[in-house]
């Protein structure tokens, strides 16, 4: 992270682009962390990572967005909907030697199965006996409400947040 | 965070400065997430924060380090040597009106007392009973290696991530 000049420049400030990687743009605010739980990453990985919390943002409707970016890495179909489901309508790029290869917006699945663990323990889910993926039916995205298919407990944000990732 | 414009523009990007804030600089590179959580910053706060992990560093040994800027926030006396366990000689500068009024560097204190838990679970100051507070003795600083005064276990830097913040 490189100031512009030693003159303390007001209100701006340079930091490194990734060369190759994600960015994923319009995550809630405040929920950028979470990304980071979903994607399993500490910084101890050594990989590059830039982080903006609460940042300004002309269209979301709190002004406020969370931004990550992360360098060679690329999200799987389960992390994509992970991060869709605490953070609806984020937008993901790809990027390939500093342009955008793929962008998108993401999206929460109909059914969501094998992504979330259940939180009530005894849930078959959660008996070791024999694997059985998890599913949920989705009943509100924002704020996000979801139903156990096995157990139909209710399950909200934060408790996702707390036991899943 | 705004791009600089819209033609990609290579290797650099603009984010917001901190009006009124604390920078941590120089943090050892991965650690940037430990400092967040001895500052108790999830993101929920709605503070400004911006977060550098593995980026370039000229003076590092291991070439890169992490950097924490945050909004509206002022280390106390603990914070500062808890971040100086984790991470001795990180540079510290309190912002004012995007002008830096205080910098220094981070040195951990000769006796680490009150600000990290024993995780010996046996030990006195883990005991209900009477309040106790920790003392540790430090025996090496990078590696960090400590000695709790009251029931001699020897601890590292991972087991304090682990158990203290």
């Amino acid at each position: 992270m490189v100031e512009i000049n030693n003159n303390h420049m007001k209100e701006k400030l340079y930091i490194e682009k990734i060369q190759n990687g994600t960015v994923i743009d319009h995550i809630h605010a405040g929920f950028a962390l979470s990304v980071l739980k979903i994607l399993r990453l500490e910084g101890k990985e050594g990989k590059l990572i830039t982080v903006g919390i609460n940042v300004k943002s002309n269209t979301s409707s709190s002004k406020k967005k969370d931004i990550v970016k992360v360098e060679n890495t690329i999200l799987d179909q389960k992390q994509i909907n992970q991060i869709a489901l605490i953070s609806p309508k984020c937008k993901v790029s790809f990027i390939k030697n500093y342009d955008i290869v793929k962008k998108f917006v993401v999206k929460i699945p109909n059914m969501i199965v094998g992504i979330i663990k259940c939180p009530n323990e005894k849930c078959i889910t959660n008996v070791d006996r024999e694997p059985v993926l998890t599913e949920f039916k989705i009943l509100g995205e924002e704020p996000l409400k979801v139903a156990c298919d096995y157990c139909e407990r209710i399950v909200y944000k934060n408790e996702i947040l707390r036991t899943s990732f």
